[in-house]
C-alpha cells in the first residue's frame, strides 16, 4: 500500500522523520549552520505548547522575566563543572563592528571587545548574578523565575527540533531557603512536565532521576522526562535540576535567615524546549505523516468543500463556513480549506499535516444537511456520515476520545518495547539480537567496566532511574 | 509636598525616569554592556502588551514563525543601504569554542568561523532568503509572517527600554503581488499600532510618514507612530515600512503571475518593541511613580488589608481574599498584598508600581461590609468608601473611565505642547525661548541648509509628516 511519506519508518527512520517535517511544513534547515527556521505551521503548534505550559508554570507562582542573551565570558569561570559542560562549545562574540574594505565587508579589528561574550547556552550564571543582589532576606524567598528565550549550543551533528545550534525553550530558575523546599520544587516541576505530556502532548513518558554520569553540569540531582520514539530510542525532553548550593556559592546568593544568620540559598533549574516537537513527530506520526493530538493541533477540524465544477461551489463553501462558525462557537479551532487545489491533494495535505478531524462536504451532503468525517489517528475505517447537528453534538467527545487514544497507543507502544533484565548479560544478548527499546537493568548491573563495554558496543546509555523503580536504570539508545 | 520619586520630572527628567523604573521594579541595567534585565513586574506588563498585540496581528491573517538569530555576514552585503544602516554596529560572532589556558578561559583561535555571523539587528535578509524559496506562484501570495524575538544593535549610549544593545520586539515581514496591496498592508499595520496605543496603552500618538532623511535603510516609505513624552521629546515606537522591490530584488523574491509572467514581489516590514514600555513610563508616570492604564496593569486592583495588631488580622485577610475571588469572577486581575510590611509602606509600594485601583479594608470596613478605594491617576481626592457590593457593581465602569481618562489626559498634554509655525524663523524663536514640544512646520520650510542649521543648534529633527497634515513636518527633540 502506498504511503504518503516515503521512505516509511521501517525503511529509514531518519529520512522518514525529515520527510514528515518537510511535508507538514513544520520547519527547515536554515542557511545558518546547524540552525532551523520554524515555519508557520510548526510555530503554531509550538505556540499552543507554550501557552498551556506558561499557564501551568504560572500556576506554581513562578514569574516570567527576561535576561540578556550575551553573557560575559568571566561568568562561566565561576563554576568549573558548568564551564566544561557548556561554555566550551559556544558562539563567541568578539567584535562589535564591521567595516568595508574594497567593497567587501569584514570584521573591524579595531572593534575588538576587551571581554568576549558567550551566547547563552543556559542562564544559571546570568540569573545567579542578578538574584545574588535581589535576594537579601528570607522574606525574599522563595524567588521563582522563568524565561522563554532562545539558547545556543554549538552542536556538531544537528537534526531539526532534536539538536540544533539555536533552539527555543523556557528555563525556570528558583532559589529557596531550605534544601527541602528546593527538592520539592524540582519534583513539582518534573511532574508539571509529566502531566503536560500526558494531558496535552498525548505522549507517554517515564519520569526518573539521572545517574551521576548523566547529571546536568553542576547539579546535585537531575530529573528527566524520557520518551520512547518509534525507532525505540530515548528522547530526553524536560529536565529538572537540584543545584544544591553549587551556584549560590559560586555567585554568592546569600540571605539573612529568620534567626539573623547569613546562609546560602538552595537553587533549582528546569526547562523544556522545542525538542518537544520531536516527541510529537518521532513519537506519534505514522507513514502518512503527522498525527496531532487535538489539544496541540492548530486546526482541530479541517473542513474540505468537495465539488465538481462551479455549479454549487458557492453553496457548498457557504455550508462549510457556517459549520466553521458553529465549531468556533463551541471553542473548537476549525479551518475551511478554500484553496484551489484538487480535492484529493487537499485531503492528503491535511493527512500529512496531521489535522485531527477532516470533514468533507459535497453535493450529496449539502442536500442531506449532513457531512462525513474521518479521524486522522484511525483513518478511513473511522469515516462516518451524519447530520451536521449530530456532528456538532458529538465533536467534543470525539476530540476527547482521540486525545486519550493517541496517548494510550503511545503508552502501549512504549510498554511493549520495554524489557526488564536481571543481568547485564541478558541486556547484552537482546541488544545483540537487534532489540530496539528500553531495557530496565538493576542499578548494580550498570556499574563497572563490563557495563561500559556493552554501552559502547551497542551505543546505549543510562537514561534514568524511573521514579517508580528507583533501583533500576533504563538502558537505551538515545538522540 | 513630598513626592514618592525624587528628583521630580521638573527637577531632572532623565533621573526621574530611571528612578520610576527602579522603584516600580520594572528592569535594571545588566552586567552585559548596554543590555537590560526585564524584572518580573516589567515583564508582566510586556506580556500583556504582547498578548493583545499578538491577537491583533493574527487578526490580519499574519502567521508567526521563528528565524535564526545568527545571520551570515554575506547576507548583509546584498543590500547596500541596509548594511550602512544596520550591519556595521553589530555583535559579531567570530568563534565557536573557548579553551582554558593556565586555568583562564580564552577564545580558541583554532575555532575561527570561516564566515562570521551577525546577531540580527532586524531580519529582512534572513526572511528574504527563505521567502525567495517559499514563494513560487501568485497563489503563494500574500505571504504574511511575523516573529516575536530578541534583536541586537550595538548602541553607544543606552537607556533602559528606550535604547539598548538587546531588546525584544515583533517584526512582521510580508510579500505581495502588487504595490497597491503592499501599501495597504503598511497602512493597515500602522493603524493597528495607532489603535492599540489608544485602546490599550492609553497613550496618544501621532501617525505619520517619515521624510526621506529618516526612512528605514532600504525602504521606499516609512510610516511611524510618534509619542510625545513628558519632557516634550518625541519617542518613535512602532514603524511600518514599504520596501517596494528593494529586498525582493536583492534576495530574488520572484513569483509567477496569473498571466505566467515572472515578477518581483513587493515587500513590507513593521514592528513594535519593548520601547513601548518607555511610552508608558515617560508618557504617563507622575512624580509618585508609574501610572498604569488598567488594560496593561498586571494587577488592576490591589487589595491592602489594614490592621493593628493580630486581633482581627485573619478576619480582615479573609475578607480581602473573598473580594479578590469575586473580582476574579468578573475577569478582573486582583492581588491581595499579604506581605509583612507596614501599611503605609505597602500603600506607597503600589502607588509607585502604578496599580490602577487600591482597595483598603480595615476593621471599620470589615464591620460595615464596606471598603475604600482610590484611583491611582487621581489620587486621594478620588477616595470613596462604599459597600463591597456597590464596589463590585461599579468596578468595571471605574476601570473603563480610568483607561479613557489616562488617554485623554495624555492627548491634551500632547496637543497643549504642539504649535504650528508658518516659518522656520518662528520655530527657531520658540526653541530659543526653551519651548519643549512639537512644532508643526510646512514641509517646504524643512528643506535646505537653514533648516539643518536650526536642527543642529537646537538638537531637533524631522519626526514625521502627520497623516492628517501631510504638508507639514513635526520638528522636535527625540530619544
Amino acid at each position: 500500500m502506498k504511503t504518503a511519506i516515503t521512505p516509511t519508518r521501517e525503511e529509514d527512520f531518519a529520512q522518514w522523520y525529515q520527510n514528515v517535517i518537510k511535508e507538514a511544513e513544520l520547519a527547515e534547515n536554515s542557511p545558518t549552520r546547524g540552525c532551523m527556521t520554524i515555519m508557520p505551521y510548526g510555530y503554531a503548534i509550538w505556540e499552543l505548547i507554550q501557552e498551556e505550559m506558561n499557564k501551568r508554570i504560572k500556576a506554581t507562582d513562578t514569574q516570567n522575566t527576561y535576561f540578556p542573551a550575551m553573557i560575559p565570558m568571566s561568568f562561566f569561570e565561576k563554576e568549573a563543572e558548568h564551564v566544561e559542560g557548556f561554555a566550551k562549545e559556544s558562539a563567541v562574540i568578539t567584535h562589535y563592528r564591521l567595516k568595508t574594505v574594497d567593497g567587501k565587508m569584514d570584521v573591524d579589528p579595531e572593534a575588538k571587545l576587551t571581554e568576549p561574550y558567550i551566547l547563552r547556552p543556559t542562564s544559571e550564571t546570568m540569573i545567579g548574578e542578578a538574584t545574588s543582589r535581589w535576594i537579601q532576606s528570607y522574606r525574599d524567598l522563595p524567588m521563582k523565575l522563568n524565561q522563554w528565550a532562545n539558547v545556543f549550543r554549538w552542536e556538531m551533528r544537528t537534526r531539526i527540533f532534536l539538536r540544533s545550534a539555536e533552539f527555543l525553550w523556557q528555563e525556570g530558575h528558583c532559589a529557596f531557603a531550605t534544601e527541602h523546599e528546593a527538592m520539592a520544587n524540582v519534583q513539582q516541576m518534573l511532574h508539571v512536565y509529566g502531566d503536560f505530556s500526558k494531558e496535552i502532548l498525548g505522549v507517554y513518558s517515564t519520569l526518573g532521576e539521572k545517574t551521576a554520569e548523566e547529571r546536568f553540569p553542576g547539579a546535585r540531582h537531575t530529573f528527566t522526562r524520557e520518551v520512547m520514539v518509534q525507532d525505540g530510542k530515548a528522547l530526553q525532553t524536560g529536565t529538572s535540576h537540584d543545584l544544591g548550593q553549587t551556584f549560590s556559592k559560586s555567585f554568592n546568593i546569600k540571605f539573612q535567615s529568620e534567626e539573623g544568620k547569613e546562609e546560602f540559598a538552595y537553587t533549582t533549574s528546569w526547562g523544556i524546549t522545542t525538542r518537544m516537537m520531536g516527541d510529537i513527530i518521532a513519537g506519534l506520526a505514522d507513514d502518512d505523516g503527522l498525527v496531532l493530538p487535538p489539544k496541540i493541533a492548530p486546526h482541530q477540524v479541517v473542513i474540505l468543500p468537495f465539488y465538481r465544477g462551479d455549479d454549487r461551489k458557492d453553496e457548498i463553501q457557504k455550508a462549510c463556513l457556517s459549520l466553521k462558525q458553529k465549531l468556533a462557537d463551541l471553542g473548537i479551532r476549525a479551518l475551511v480549506d478554500t484553496t484551489d487545489a484538487r480535492s484529493s491533494d487537499k485531503m492528503w495535505k491535511w493527512v500529512k499535516k496531521g489535522a485531527p478531524i477532516r470533514v468533507e462536504i459535497g453535493e450529496r451532503e449539502l442536500d442531506a444537511g449532513s457531512l462525513s468525517y474521518v479521524r486522522r489517528d484511525i483513518g478511513k475505517e473511522s469515516k462516518e456520515t451524519l447530520s451536521t447537528n449530530d456532528f456538532l453534538g458529538k465533536i467534543d467527545s470525539v476530540l476527547e476520545a482521540m486525545q486519550t487514544d493517541i496517548y494510550e497507543k503511545h503508552k502501549a507502544f512504549t510498554l511493549d518495547n520495554t524489557r526488564t533484565a536481571k543481568k547485564l548479560t541478558d541486556a547484552e544478548k537482546w541488544f545483540k539480537e537487534g532489540f530496539k527499546g528500553f531495557v530496565l537493568l538493576p542499578l548494580s548491573e550498570t556499574e563497572g567496566a563490563a557495563f561500559e563495554t556493552v554501552a559502547e558496543k551497542y551505543k546505549v546509555s543510562r537514561r534514568c532511574m524511573p521514579l517508580d523503580k528507583p533501583d533500576h536504570v533504563i538502558i537505551a539508545k538515545s538522540y
